[in-house]
């Protein structure tokens, strides 16, 4: 939940693998011996007998950039040893990200917003709609808007059209700020774990449409919203944050909504923070979200 | 939420109609000419065009107790001419309670606890268990402990006695204070809105057993508790209250079983507060909680 | 915090006694004569014995504009019999709102959206600030900005142009939203109960300057915000709304700022909602905020 | 927050030092090369350029109990390299905690429940009140019991029978469970960052006597509990948990009192555990809580 920061000799690894003695060691030597200085390190052991293990750790490294893959190389050789799946980043690269909407602007606005004032450390580079209606939102900070409407008959075309608008920009993240449409398979498995979506209930109560419906006839006392990577099971795939909010029986289903768009806004924007600073790891259908 | 007092002079009347103008001039009027004074007065409408209605007040009035049965015939001719469901009731008087408990210690502690510093006005008649383990804790109250063993063959059987032992002691409420047996529909029907469960999860979230297993399966970020009236479908009656706690992947099923044992306790205790004070009103599968 | 309805035909009555039998007839009778259908009501009394009686209710009365004069002439009789402060406003009519900002966008930003989007139900008139920065947000809607500079001499003189302006647009309410200056005493007596504030602290904890700088001295495990009626001490107003958000030892003063940025937005949106709405009653230096 | 095994051959190291490159790498070598397995490491800089480093490392080692001696002699000799202050103790081993108690018994109780089912990894050896009253709570748990009588002229009579009390019985943690009376210097400062108190109110606002008293008064709408260690400031040692419930302008002091003493048993008990389970550091007048 803190700031990250993103100064140019800042990297991060990330590590998951099953557990052993002396990964710990064997990666903070390492750092140690190629001059790198821990700033933060995490970990987390499923199950410290025989269970999997996951770690990030920050590190200051003078002259990072170019010295990047050398520095993969030779990690490489520690990780074949313990079978890890890893990578190395540095802080100061942003990913590219586009934002898929509909007709609801309030998610939309509110990463741009904070993308705006320099909370999320991302270029976007671009926001799809299947409506024209959010241009006028979009236009004043210079980001290219698409729109690509979507009809049961034209998906598969739409989804081509996606896929060559986001393979041009090369982007790495799709944020779903209230896009209402379903995702095609082959984007899913394109962008598997890139892809975030903001849903208007506390999952796994009220899945499918009409959450807050749903939660007004059930007559619950606290709604909430749920921000979670996209799967091919709808509603399905590991959730990266949730929050909630008490309500009343005075509360009608227009209330609800007006409630949640509050909700919505700041889980969204917390899931996305955390997914581009590279804090969020996928184990299974959960994630680990390191702090 | 606030604490209701429990005064000789103190009665409660509860209404629930159709809505029309008129209603609540009608009560206060009737009220104000008894000679009454109203001290606290909630009204709650689904919908002004056509909705139903439900009031609340609370009221002073000198020698309640021996006026008690001509006020009510008086405001019966007013029901009437409404259509009202309605009662009224002394504050002063306590509801017969009769707690159900299994093996899990902390609902019953912190009733019991709460009770005995007097924050529930009740009577607790009796503890019924189909163990025996909880009678150590039950005897230093001067509570009557009934154990009553179940199992599938003599569920029914077991009924007979709880009805028995109900009806002896005309037990108006009964708490199932992590109870975890199935209720028989002739108990139910018999205690319509009277008996208050405590569900281990965020409902309709995890309906059925194993909440807390089900809750770390899917990586939830929050965990929930929620009292109910019980209904014939398991886990779906009225809720009354709900509460929920922030949990991470580093919470195992053993800590989101101690994390809820909080939980489970704060939110019976409240809804069965709630319940005695007359503050809940069921309507449909919903209640209307006035604070 | 459900949402108000603003039909043409929907009055607010809202009154403040001594608490004494008879006030809940005598109005509810009074309404049901002029032909109104009560909607909503809630009263409080601070104590039964003697205290003071605060009430609201909404009512359905046709044709309310034309009648709205003789209404209040009639009314009055009864208001006299109690000794009632009182109102009876249109729930149509929108009150206009002048918002102060310095140089912190985000509270600017979410009025302007909750306003644009319809939450609001107020016609923002101007908004005011002593630098120019914000100009540019505010252009887009059509919303006069002034830019008014403060210092230390010019203070009066700066006064001066405020009241102008907020007497000329008829103003009946201010936001101050994270506006960093102290307000004179003769526009704090102008607008008594009308100057809406948004402390960055969980008040009383952390008054006057630097509350997150304070706040991480002081190592507390929860920060919060507090939106409140402006009075002449500063800080010392009656508190209107507050919220809270958990943070840790790892949260740095910066990480303070910007989930405190979450928090004021939403604290300061409900405050003023609930204050648009006329849900707020002040007391001595408490509120009374009806549901 | 979650739950901490004690298992024979768990052992936690515990250090502070200077930030510098290389700790890490040298602490997990060290323990590599022991034999011990890290099962849970947490670490935390207070600012990468030249702040404090904490950390603490859970690992698994068999035969710990015997080999304690020498495995703390060996990395004595690591600690004097970094100039840390450090501890390594058996996760096995049962802190000895005395209990002081007034005349509310909410926090006594549930310490003792969470005691009793062992969720609270100690030994208590004592209960000391200034009242005889919570005698007949604490016989059942066979506990001794003592009453030591404190008035303004015995103060350090009684502190002196306090002493022998606690020096006999070996005891390592004192919790305040809603002890009113304040800790003589020499008591604090014999138990530096070893005595626990519940204060009722979210500090820093309310310090000093009547915390709910001083809610009501200013009128806030939400209220707190902090649990801290005992400075010889009175209210101003360094908080370890703090957690808040909303409350509204219907709750008089008795309603705040009562939903205090939920708080106050829950953050207490929070406390107590974290503290128990070497969760907590002090630097400064602030902790480090690892989760």
């Amino acid at each position: 939940m803190k700031i990250h920061t993103h100064g140019k000799d800042l990297g991060r690894l990330l590590i998951c693998c099953a557990d052993q003695p002396g990964i710990i060691a064997a990666v903070s030597r390492f750092l140690f011996e190629q001059g790198a200085n821990i700033v933060d390190s995490d970990q987390y052991t499923t199950d410290p007998h025989g269970g999997f293990f996951f770690m990030r750790v920050e590190f200051q490294l003078e002259e990072l950039i170019p010295r990047l893959e050398p520095l993969r190389e030779r990690f490489a050789r520690i990780a074949v040893s313990f079978d890890m799946e890893w990578r190395i980043t540095p802080a100061a690269r942003k990913q590219r990200v586009a934002v898929f909407v509909s007709r609801e602007d309030h998610c939309l606005r509110e990463i741009l917003w904070r993308w705006n004032i320099g909370e999320l450390h991302a270029d976007i580079s671009m926001v799809i709609s299947n409506h024209p209606d959010m241009e006028a939102i979009v236009a004043p900070f210079g980001i290219p808007y698409h729109h690509v409407p979507v009809s049961k008959e034209s998906r598969e075309q739409a989804a081509d059209i996606h896929l060559e608008l986001l393979n041009q920009a090369g982007i790495d993240t799709i944020i779903l700020a209230r896009y209402m449409q379903i995702i095609p398979a082959r984007i899913i498995d394109r962008y598997r774990n890139q892809i975030i979506n903001i849903h208007h209930s506390f999952l796994p109560a009220f899945v499918g449409g009409k959450p807050y419906h749903q939660a007004y006839e059930r007559g619950v006392k606290i709604i909430g919203a749920t921000a979670h990577y996209v799967t091919e099971e709808l509603d399905q795939g590991p959730i990266i944050e949730q929050d909630v909010q008490r309500v009343s029986h005075r509360h009608h289903v227009e209330d609800l909504k007006r409630i949640g768009r509050d909700l919505e806004r700041i889980v969204l924007a917390r899931a996305v923070q955390w997914h581009l600073n590279d804090q969020v790891l996928v184990h299974g259908n959960k994630t680990i979200v390191f702090p």
